[in-house]
């Protein structure tokens, strides 16, 4: 029986982890939960799964739930602090951390810093600060395992094979919703048209970062500190099914890829149950039923987001959390109508342009850059908004 | 540096073999050769990698051979028991088994008995005798070494990985140079048609058993024993690219699979290496640029060969061993023109039905079937030229 904490519960990513949970009750026993503002689903949750310690990050929605809870003897924290005091509960081996945004940076790195593996679904902790959570885990002797199914596939196909012996790691893309649109209706697409996305049921933070894919910019990022190989070995590929979830390239010009439908809780029970596999009752890939796959290189005027990724990694230090707020707040005020699409990557471009680049010595420095560029880019945003 | 022997210089693996050894003085030295009947390639060989023992199958040929090398100390030796007396060579820690056709049983059961790990590219011994051939490398504390592309991939799919975990495995079929013709077409097509291979350059027999899909019967077969797996968890799938060499699925639905540009010498030197790699200064697979990859199922209608090795399979003890001598018998009439393609299975059926299976109790059952299924298909074959 391995005990876990689940730092976002409420989101997509936090609902499969359960659902992997519910269907394993002699594998897993869920001791905290946390969640941002739906006391309603994490009330449910709490009364499925029982957990001992809960928090959710706005204090509002704490005391609504401790009003819904008052039945119950589970203890209820609230505010990003109360988060990160679930994050550190002493006890279970795994976290899984399954926060959006920059908010999951801190408790993620709570999670670490108190001995417990690792399931990683949000990007923001490597991206903000890679370098450090590399560090703070190779100190604390835990593991750092992927979640995101790009990540899983690489970290499954470098599993039993010498790390010396890669020549370079290929994540693949899917392109997003809006692959085949041409570059005038890209600028002014609306934001219903751009969560449509054709593969996976996701976020809509994360599903227009795949539109505009700043997603796999920020995978890059990902991936250089997971697997800490440099951008240079780190390759995308444009792969519409997302059935080759990525793959690895072996000196002998070997390929190892990991492949499957697009259903998050292959990679969400690898990391949770790691180095076994659980048996799970999903439905097997049958590639003669999909008949082909096809590939394209990615394109970088259509999709500047993505280059943009790979320029924050070279400059490094304090850039990438530079790239991820901007990016943040473009992606909301775009979402809430303030800015057009064509405008994200511009507000990004910008942001990173007015940076004065720092080496990444401590978190604060991360934190620094995260709140500096989210203020610049806010205004920004305001200015495009007049 | 390694020692090596090779059994079967002269054909494409053992060419391909030897191109390695080229790029890496420093990591093999070639101790013995054989080859069948080639006396001139085998004379270059020796003169280029100076190996101190060499045998040919063929006493005529062993003759001119020691003609042409009588300036050289090389010891040659002549007829099969010359080739099994070079894999019982005292010394070297690897036999690459690259013999074509049944005729490389007998000198890698040899190297296995005398210690050596074997690197496998002639599926003969573990389609006539793959339990015993198991139990002997077991016995000995050798490995047996996949060199086929598709038993590579599966092995370097496995690697890494709990094969209890393992849900199956799917090998892919190029559908060989016929897979686009008619039924009827396919009845009367030329040897020449039938010999124009679409993604690799290899000898006749095994280009005639990818037309007929024979091949695949005979890797399945392979497979059943390589990787101690039933039958039951083991697909074809028609892959037309020869881009994904194999895949194997776990118990979760991820699946692993290793991909790369048919080139044999990735396999090749895959296994003389093993666990680590060579890096080869090869074209890199290039998805993009190849831009889409193809499935299909297997047409059993059109390919009775690909059944006819399940059914040789579900039968066991003798079977495979009748099927493959049969299959020999077959595709040479087929080759010398004595027969037409489509009687090919037909004979091969009609020999597995005429039968008394026996049980592998020892390798003289599996030889004793070869002895016999050779002679009733050459029945079959003069019977049908008539």
């Amino acid at each position: 029986m391995k005990e876990i904490v689940l730092l976002g519960s409420t989101g997509s990513i936090g609902t499969n982890t359960l659902d992997i949970v519910d269907r394993f009750p002699d594998e897993f026993r869920v001791v905290g939960l946390t969640a941002g503002s739906n006391d309603e689903k994490l009330e449910e949750q709490i009364r499925r799964f029982r957990p001992s310690l809960v928090a959710m990050a706005d204090p509002a929605a704490a005391a609504r739930l401790r009003d819904r809870c008052r039945d119950l003897t589970v203890k209820i924290l609230s505010g990003p602090e109360g988060v990160a005091e679930v994050a550190r509960v002493p006890g279970p081996a795994l976290a899984i951390s399954a926060i959006v945004g920059a908010a999951g940076l801190l408790p993620t790195l709570s999670a670490i810093r108190t001995g417990k593996h690792v399931a990683l679904a949000n990007k923001e902790p490597m991206v903000m600060a890679g370098q450090l959570m590399r560090e703070e885990a190779q100190a604390r002797g835990v593991r750092i395992l992927p979640v995101d199914s790009e990540h899983s596939a690489i970290f499954q196909s470098l599993e039993g094979h010498r790390r010396e012996d890669v020549r370079k790691i290929v994540l693949t893309a899917s392109g997003g919703p809006l692959w085949e649109m041409s570059p005038a209706d890209m600028q002014d697409v609306k934001p219903e048209r751009a969560l449509k996305h054709p593969n996976w049921k996701m976020g809509a933070k994360i599903t227009i970062d795949s539109a505009t894919l700043m997603n796999k910019g920020l995978e890059v990022i990902e991936a250089r500190w997971l697997f800490d190989i440099p951008a240079s070995q780190i390759e995308v590929l444009v792969h519409r099914e997302s059935i080759i979830h990525s793959l690895v390239e072996y000196s002998d010009r070997s390929i190892i890829a990991q492949l499957g439908l697009p259903d998050m809780r292959t990679p969400i029970s690898y990391a949770m149950k790691y180095p076994e596999r659980l048996v799970l009752d999903l439905p097997s890939l049958d590639l003669a039923d999909i008949g082909k796959l096809t590939f394209h290189r990615p394109d970088h005027d259509r999709f500047p987001c993505l280059r943009l990724g790979y320029d924050s990694l070279a400059a490094g230090g304090t850039m990438p959390a530079t790239l991820n707020a901007a990016n943040e707040v473009a992606v909301e005020a775009f979402l809430n109508g303030g800015i057009r699409f064509g405008e994200i990557a511009e507000i990004i471009r910008a942001t990173m342009e007015s940076h004065t680049r720092r080496e990444l010595e401590c978190l604060e420095n991360a934190l620094e850059a995260d709140r500096w560029a989210r203020e610049k880019a806010l205004s920004l945003v305001t200015a495009l908004a007049r």
